[in-house]
């Protein structure tokens, strides 16, 4: 098993080389090419180079709209609804983040919810567009079903995540983006492939039952919420996936709950909806960037229980495998994602990723 | 071990005598009871009369101020900071709600924050004063430090609670009002008191290991965010705790973190920060509470694991508490509550909870 080095600025040509082949426009690519390549940068290689197939298939099979450009259907000083008019995510969500960014340098806040929309990669991407202009960034988007509520045993919630980033002094911020499952389905496939129990508390069986049996959760049961049981406080968790299902299906008269469409199941468009929220702290007491400096010290300089697990904060890890790529100088990949990735290329007419003559041991 | 049944009117009176009498102005004697009844109409009877003598006690020793209103310190037509004057906490807080629903009504969205406010009561309480105008409202809190962060041995984070109510049709509602820690510290206390032990992802000891035992968890221990330990997702709850944070302590340039004075230690003023949000859906698609009665009908439709423990949505447990009061005819306090309450009513002066004839069995 080795991993091959793949300079970031290859793996933004080979995406958008592979969406324009099949008809996306140039800069609908660039836009979906750079929210894959942060997701493989921060570490989250299951919302990168990774499902670019899926969408190269969305277009492919006219299920995802290659013409056109948002438009806002609403708005005022400091919201606006927009209807993706069925574009890929990125393209909705850079509009959407863009126009909510726009509305906070004038009245403190953008609030913006978007119709119409599709898969738009890590939440986080949008939520960091708002650190540019020192300002707080917030995502949202529903998903298809994985996650059982609380006392049920049928999915009808998205992994439904959440983000928020703020900006502290020097570059540093903190960045949460997380589901408000307990984990993501891919952690779950990963056990299930090893051969490898799961944590009590990530899923439950067909009946609704916590289950340490990845086996059953990908067999008629499903992701529960964080919090896990009902006794742990999974109701909690439930209740935050419901909140992100309000600020976006809800909200924005997209589809929400069990009527967005099976994962994985492309037979219809996925019309999600998805939230975007700019603050600008200027607007409220000065000195912010001071404060979360100071708030982020504290958690950091706490003296860990483990002393090799020090205390992090929301974003450290993706910070440090940011770092890890810039030291070896691109982003490593498992060999047969990159081989697959050829095979998509060589289907679709374009060149194969390159270089790829780095190869190092995993 | 019985019950006493007291009307909410007589609660209400009761708490506004007590607070008079040690010179609280009335109408902010008013504020607090409603918040504090509420409270125990909910069935949250750690955030309703048994917390009084809390706030009786903050004003008799001055630490909170009596005279005065909050104010505004910076405005824009979407947000606003308030300075709070270090008046009780729902005189802050629904001067801030009222403000964060009017701009609402002006353009989509209210965000609110203050500084210099105390203990509110329940964040649910604000949230749902946006319901009463059709609207969505939040509210989110920072507390003294009780929480562990993840892979800590040390409270650095309050229970950092934060409230989502959104409307749906004919007055049903979805009402998410949680802590971000696992459990309230009540929970953990009345399981040291009944000798029981707590389940694992509530709390940790003094070395920053999950415990099942409450005494550790009191005991140099603390409580540690929803999900639990790193494995099944803690990070994500603190995660959570740390973003209440930055929306209260942080924005509003309030205490925040260890910096908040500890857990019911009054040597100083509390400084809390708070954060209050207004959203009209009508200034995003049509039809927002036909959906959310829809979101709400697929949950609660959904057959349970257990068929005696139906699937709720958030808001539920709170309705069959109102609806279980309404039906007795007041709210039932533990005896020792009634009697304790009474010797407090004696302390300052005023004539003790009546009526109190009728003890039912617990």
């Amino acid at each position: 098993m080795s991993r091959c080095l793949i300079s970031q600025k290859e793996v933004q040509s080979f995406i958008e080389r592979c969406m324009v082949a099949v008809g996306t426009k140039q800069h609908h690519a660039r836009s979906l090419a750079e929210v894959l390549v942060e997701g493989d940068h921060r570490g989250h290689y299951s919302h990168g180079l990774n499902r670019m197939d899926m969408y190269v298939k969305d277009i492919q099979t006219g299920i995802c709209a290659k013409d056109g450009e948002p438009v806002i259907d609403k708005e005022s000083p400091a919201t606006a609804l927009v209807n993706g008019k069925n574009l890929l995510g990125p393209v909705v969500g850079n509009f959407c983040m863009d126009l909510a960014i726009k509305k906070a340098k004038e009245v403190g806040i953008g609030w913006v919810v978007a119709h119409g929309s599709n898969h738009y990669g890590i939440a986080g991407y949008y939520a960091m567009q708002a650190l540019k202009e020192n300002m707080i960034g917030m995502s949202f988007t529903n998903t298809s079903p994985l996650v059982v509520p609380t006392r049920g045993k049928e999915c009808t919630l998205g992994t439904n995540p959440l983000s928020v980033a703020a900006p502290s002094k020097d570059g540093d911020s903190f960045v949460l983006d997380m589901a408000t499952s307990a984990v993501a389905l891919g952690k779950v496939e990963l056990h299930e492939r090893r051969g490898d129990s799961i944590p009590e508390g990530w899923g439950c069986d067909a009946h609704g039952k916590i289950t340490a049996d990845p086996k059953q959760v990908l067999n008629g049961g499903g992701l529960v919420p964080i919090g896990g049981s009902e006794a742990t406080g999974g109701y909690k968790g439930y209740g935050l996936g419901m909140m992100v299902e309000v600020f976006c299906g809800i909200l924005a008269g997209a589809k929400y709950s069990n009527h967005v469409r099976t994962w994985k199941v492309t037979d219809r468009v996925a019309d999600l909806g998805q939230c975007f929220v700019a603050i600008n702290p200027e607007n409220f007491a000065p000195g912010f960037t001071t404060r979360m400096a100071d708030l982020l010290a504290i958690q950091r300089g706490l003296e860990p229980a483990d002393p090799d697990a020090p205390v992090l904060t929301a974003g450290d890890p993706e910070r440090a495998n940011i770092a890890k790529c810039e030291k070896l100088g691109g982003i490593s990949y498992h060999i047969n994602v990159v081989n697959y990735m050829n095979e998509c290329a060589k289907r679709v007419g374009v060149s194969p990723l390159l270089p790829c003559d780095k190869i190092i041991p995993e």
